[in-house]
């Protein structure tokens, strides 16, 4: 038989357009796709293959995808906490990233995600910081597939002293990055309306436009940058994009936590994507973005954990979790975002906007071999009704025991594979004393 | 040197008085005491003792205490979720417990829940169901700690056909109990005011203070609840219990989601203690407990899992990091509900909510020797600014690796010693398959 690698004897839950879960299922890999995706006949062994993957019973599943996160943030993990917004940033984050962002902390900070990423089952994440060909070298070290942007604003930034300067580097980082490595996909953050003047974020659009790539903007995560916009511009930040012409289908709006519902109704004639982050916004106190009137619009609504200086973990079990509960809550309604949709926001729609869809996102044939499979045999997960419930409300990124990402086992039986953590948290560790001490 | 159990090489978080943290310290432990906690010398090794343990640089806490929960429930987690809570409760959980809760079933359960507890790290669960005195049996087996309750309920339950025989069983249950098992303490849960009469809420409260025992009620959990007893009885359900003179220092009263000031009020006024249970709370859109308004009044605020077939799991950790969101969000500040505040309901404040704080919920000396150890050597807690921070927001119970319940390890490198897990998870998944036949 000609599979390169075959995982059965696990539960398949596919996310494909039919939601399939398939009892006692294999899926077969050639190289970086999947080639099948079947039933077990009792009795039957599968077909031989170079690597046959045992599931011993457990969940097998699409890698799920993180939206909207920095990478490198990892290294201010925990270093400030429960503190009002402006004082969490302008005396912790924004000095200890003018002083300790470097390519080579950068470097160290996106292996460590990296690995807490693949660790807890996510193999694709989407997002933007600075020194971010730094990001990408490291990223490609970790055999993760990543959407990467170099970030943009109209302040100085760790490696873009001059803000005229922002545009320039972020196309020539995308310039390099753009078909060198088929897991990574550059991409141009141009980083809010409260922080970019009209051209910088007109700009930085006609860039990402110019090679086809997503364009990520953070929008509307604050009631103080909602009520600015409109004190300052007469517009909501969201009419602003639009007015701008900036929203389309290849423009990825990150919180969305402040829109209204003409905003809703603007993102979805325009096709634009949300990545919702309802732990960052919660531990932040920004609000909790309607979700469930975004998703009755029919946007592209996926989760991200956002960096996780501000989370402060990368789980999107988690996320999963919480999104599903939040909007149960905020509706009143226990049948809003049912374990099935928020499976869907981490996983497909996560696909969908970013423009992956065609490629990651469910197990299908002709997708590529991105995959997880879960421990099931654990009393947490125990016993089992139904599995897309149990993989939003009761199962976390630490039951994940197996990731392939391009068919390449990355993960396995819960250590990487590609990295060498010890070394990497040694790094980091040593990053963190230095940052320590000048608290 | 005469510990029977040294724990070494950790962060010791105290959860004492002045919440202290002792780098590199370590514990001594006699028999079920705590007798030593002590920082490190560099170059000086611990004390001798019969059983070292060495806590690899990872975090040294008191066990956490749930105290909200309804152990047999695991057999329905995950059997029907994202529903009205009315479809789910008279569809799925009201039938599945009338025809297959008994003793064997709630024993196979019990045993399933207390190996989640203990293995994420809980080692003290307060609680009630039906066939209790079969839940304490098996929780008697675990080396857990437990406040267990028999239910009082005005309507047909498992074991107690003739509601007129409530309280004569939940007398003997107690009277069974009390002072037998130095771990376990028999309690009475008087099941609400909706389901409850008068004069079974005060007979079922003037049982458990012949007993000194605490008395356990749900009380305001959702709005049609809240809202029912504005209708019929012209108060709320918390007024309408301090009418009856049920809520003292020995009264624990579950959810309290829709109470008003003056609710707070009565219940800080006569000492009574409130379990608050965030995510099941949210998964059921039953609401957001107003939790800083009753710290502010200074009540006794512990955190609960509730069953876990409205969670889905027992994760304590996870129920920390919900509530320390939560109320940021709902308050609209990210200060409300610190790592600290978080911690503390869910270690000292939920001892004293159970009326156990003069024995558990801190590492102090002359305390029970309930303590847990994390793995702190992982990417998703690399690195390590503020201990509490990665208690709360950035571990989960699969980073717990040891635990000690009264001095007795029961639980090491993430494994059981005191339970065959896997026998219990063949029984519960054997009554699963004929729960799922019948639904």
């Amino acid at each position: 038989m000609g599979f390169d690698v075959v995982i059965h004897n696990g539960t398949l839950v596919t996310v494909d357009r039919h939601m399939r879960v398939i009892e006692n299922g294999w899926i077969g890999i050639e190289a970086d796709v999947i080639r099948a995706v079947e039933s077990g006949r009792p009795g039957t062994p599968p077909p031989g293959a170079g690597l046959t993957i045992d599931a011993a019973g457990g969940i097998v599943m699409p890698g799920l995808v993180n939206t909207h996160t920095h990478l490198p943030m990892s290294l201010f993990r925990g270093l400030a906490d429960d503190l009002p917004l402006e004082e969490w940033l302008d005396d912790h984050i924004f000095p200890a990233e003018a002083r300790f962002i470097r390519p080579d902390t950068v470097h160290w900070g996106t292996l460590l995600s990296c690995a807490e990423l693949l660790l807890s089952g996510t193999t694709c994440c989407c997002g933007g910081y600075f020194h971010e060909d730094a990001v990408a070298r490291a990223v490609a070290e970790t055999g993760m597939r990543a959407v990467l942007a170099q970030g943009v604003i109209d302040f100085p930034a760790p490696g873009v002293p001059d803000p005229a300067q922002n545009i320039v580097h972020a196309r020539v980082y995308a310039h390099k990055w753009k078909g060198g490595n088929p897991l990574i996909t550059p991409s141009i953050f141009c980083h809010s309306p409260y922080t970019c003047s009209d051209d910088t974020l007109k700009a930085a659009k006609a860039e990402a436009e110019a090679s086809g790539l997503l364009y990520q903007v953070h929008v509307a995560e604050t009631r103080f940058e909602r009520d600015q916009s409109l004190k300052e511009r007469g517009m909501t930040p969201v009419a602003r994009l639009d007015r701008l012409g900036l929203i389309d289908r290849r423009t990825l709006m990150a919180h969305c936590v402040w829109v209204d519902d003409a905003d809703i109704d603007i993102i979805a004639r325009r096709n634009g994507a949300v990545s919702h982050c309802p732990e960052s916004n919660m531990k932040l106190a920004s609000g909790s973005a309607p979700v469930a009137g975004m998703l009755k619009a029919g946007i592209r609504v996926s989760l991200g954990t956002d960096g996780c200086a501000s989370n402060n973990n990368l789980d999107l079990f988690g996320e999963m979790d919480t999104a599903a509960k939040l909007h149960k809550l905020t509706t009143g309604n226990p049948t809003t975002l049912g374990a099935g949709s928020a499976l869907s926001m981490a996983t497909i729609d996560g696909a969908r906007a970013i423009g992956l869809a065609d490629r990651i996102g469910s197990l299908e044939i002709g997708k590529q071999a991105d995959v997880i499979i879960l421990e099931a045999r654990a009393p947490h997960l125990t016993p089992l009704y139904h599995p897309e419930s149990h993989i939003v409300y009761a199962a976390c990124g630490a039951d994940v025991r197996h990731v392939l990402v391009a068919g390449r086992q990355v993960v396995k039986n819960r250590r990487m594979l590609t990295l060498n953590v010890p070394e990497i948290m040694d790094r980091v560790n040593a990053i963190a004393r230095e940052i320590r001490s000048n608290q």
